[in-house]
């Protein structure tokens, strides 16, 4: 039955009931961890082949290149042909980064308000205002960039088919509004792939700010674990149809398809941009690590066979995703204090408690040893208005401790709403 | 005999017979390449078993973490343990960054401009002027970062023992005069090794600006190619001795000591510089490729295992050398138009032609087919107000190329000063 159906006597019985469960629980002394989407030993493992794919001298020439010396500051041109056939764009829009994507994101934020953009009048740093459309529930570290650097974060609400582009188009005609953060398949966390009609509203814009951005952080493009691999349009020819070529920066890496701390990451953009940004980049670097960059492409060859190996990363992940998605239907549906989506792909599950749950519902999680993202890191400024949304990530901790860990994520979620009701 | 005592006739016979000399090295369409710093094959092949030292799941375990995952952003702590007994300094000390020292260093100015650093009233950005420190001749790269983010750039002589510090003490007085930039031993592009006493006076600076930044680029640090290894000062305990703790960074990586394109890079800060920095890179970075930091440590294991592996770089170098240096002794000291040092470490040859000769002069190198370093590199804004200094780096040519190249240095020098004297 469906707690607000429940007589105060029903509701009372119940939290007796679910408190002494949580008394029993927080006995087990647990220590479970489902607060951030890293991969598992098991998914680590399965790369392991990849430490030894170059291992004589002869095995590091690539494209004509000695790739333990120093130069080619773009990247590998294998490496680009790779990452550029699994986004769908063209090798020469692509540059490859070092290990990790949320750098490359940095660095072309951080470059808009030392140098300004392609098409900036100014850095932004001149500026006495800069605002940043954050479509919540996000990313944090998203997020995090852009207020680490003083713009003010814009909350645009989710839909199921991605960000709310009515609130989108009214925001961008503020010329201080200088860009959006979008994760555009498996958005982190709610798992929505924004439909084409999204995409293309996106994609037409028209920014009063002559170098509006669009962060694509295409971080989950190929990361299905259930079904089949879902193809997704490539934003930089979508974004040059519609007559806006240069909006568009997109990131993604091998972060979650090697390893996540030594993988490879990519930012492709219009050439035009790219050549903008290789002048300053050439400033800080002469080229990422290209024996890693040669390492991947020597070991994932090509998209259908990355693709291979997504499936048997989906192998280990699906499982994961399937008991805390269970447990939820089993425990939480019936009572009516929690929705969710069933998502195919990325690294988490985005529920929303009833209003003002999330942050109780976490401090009882900890008390009994499971640590989760903080209640509101999907909303900027780490402040969720309704106090309702939690990200889940199961990819961490084997099956069994997961099952363990949503188990009590479960109890807490029902002892927070039982609290609620009976005003304890 | 010193052309300067030459009569018009003799310098009129010499510059037929060098020209003549010239042309035929023209009709050999060489091909070398002497510009930049490069490590050769031979070397990097030395460290070929660093490709395989990690080849399964159990070897990526260290300090209790597993290397291949996320997390760990100032570095593992068994890399900072190697880079602090390589340095002299603490291991708490120590940040370990990505495949370049160049990209640390730039990230430290980038933040001084849009964070300010921990003693900085204000962002960079927000001052109207910027003055950095250049003790000239130096390193390119280093001027270019300083000057991609406005500063302008204020020459400081160099030297036998480093920076000319009456010059440096006077400049410090200015508090928009914000840092300079050091390479300590083995300067670049001089090879000095700057004397305990500048060191002193570097460290007892009362500079106006109370973010005064001491860029200590120790990039060869261990990178004796003639005698023995020299020991070196740790500037971090100097600094704090003298009461300055937050004025230095240094920064070192393994770039000529593994793989120059595919290393590991380390920052070396006070622990309250280091906090601070820690708090702003974590925006950016969840840490850098730890698989690679892990590959090092176990290959290089610790100081004394890896100036082992300095020797035999040395072996490989140390011919290069000699082999510049003689052909400058024996077809340039006696005609008194150039003089040079006769560096124990590093990577360069730095050249004092007779003033105005340094362009002409690779201008005519470039047209019998030797690439060298541009003239003016080695100043601040590529001027170098007498246009004398020329910087010639040995490591990458075989023996033999190099032979061929010096060789048409030496004619290309010759007849550029003729050419200067006879007023052609």
């Amino acid at each position: 039955m469906e707690y607000k159906n429940m007589s105060h006597e029903q509701l009372a019985a119940e939290y007796d009931a679910v408190s002494k469960k949580f008394a029993s629980l927080k006995e087990k002394n647990l220590k479970l961890d489902m607060s951030r989407g890293k991969p598992g030993k098991e998914q680590l493992d399965l790369v392991s082949d990849m430490l030894t794919v170059l291992s004589k001298p002869e095995d590091c020439v690539a494209d004509g290149l000695d790739v333990r010396n120093y130069g080619e500051l773009t990247g590998l041109p294998c490496a680009k042909k790779l990452f550029a056939e699994i986004l769908g764009c063209r090798p020469e829009e692509c540059f490859i980064g070092g290990n990790a994507s949320l750098t490359l994101m940095y660095d072309t934020i951080a470059k808009a308000y030392t140098h300004g953009l392609l098409h900036s009048e100014k850095p932004w740093s001149k500026l006495d205002t800069v605002k940043f459309l954050c479509p919540s529930p996000g990313y944090d570290r998203h997020f995090k960039v852009t207020q680490s650097f003083g713009a003010e974060l814009i909350t645009i609400p989710m839909t199921a088919e991605g960000p709310d582009m009515d609130a989108v188009e009214e925001a961008v005609k503020d010329p201080a509004v200088k860009g959006i953060w979008c994760v555009p398949k498996y958005s982190n966390p709610d798992g929505i792939i924004y439909s084409q009609a999204t995409i293309e509203r996106i994609a037409h814009l028209h920014p009063a700010a002559p170098d509006f951005i669009v962060m694509w952080d295409n971080a989950y493009c190929i990361h299905e674990f259930e079904g089949e691999y879902v193809p997704f349009p490539d934003m930089l020819s979508i974004c040059r149809e519609a007559g806006n070529p240069d909006m568009v920066f997109e990131y993604a890496s091998t972060s979650k398809v090697t390893f996540p701390g030594a993988g490879v990451s990519v930012m492709a953009a219009s050439t035009d941009n790219l050549k903008y940004m290789t002048n300053l980049i050439g400033m800080q670097s002469i080229s990422a690590d290209k024996v890693n960059q040669l390492r991947h492409v020597r070991y994932l060859k090509d998209k259908a066979h990355t693709l291979e190996l997504m499936k048997r990363h989906a192998q280990i992940l699906g499982p994961k995703f399937r008991a805390v998605l269970d447990a939820l239907e089993r425990e939480i549906a019936p009572l009516g204090i929690a929705s969710w989506k069933r998502p195919k792909g990325g690294y988490f599950v985005s529920l929303d408690t009833a209003d003002g749950l999330a942050k109780r519902t976490l401090a009882l999680c900890k008390e009994a040893g499971v640590v989760m993202t903080n209640a509101g890191a999907t909303y900027p400024y780490g402040a969720d208005p309704r106090d309702r949304n939690i990200r889940i990530a199961p990819s961490l901790p084997p099956v069994a401790e997961l099952e363990a860990a949503i188990e009590v994520f479960c109890v807490c979620l029902r002892l927070a709403a039982l609290e609620q009701l009976l005003n304890k």
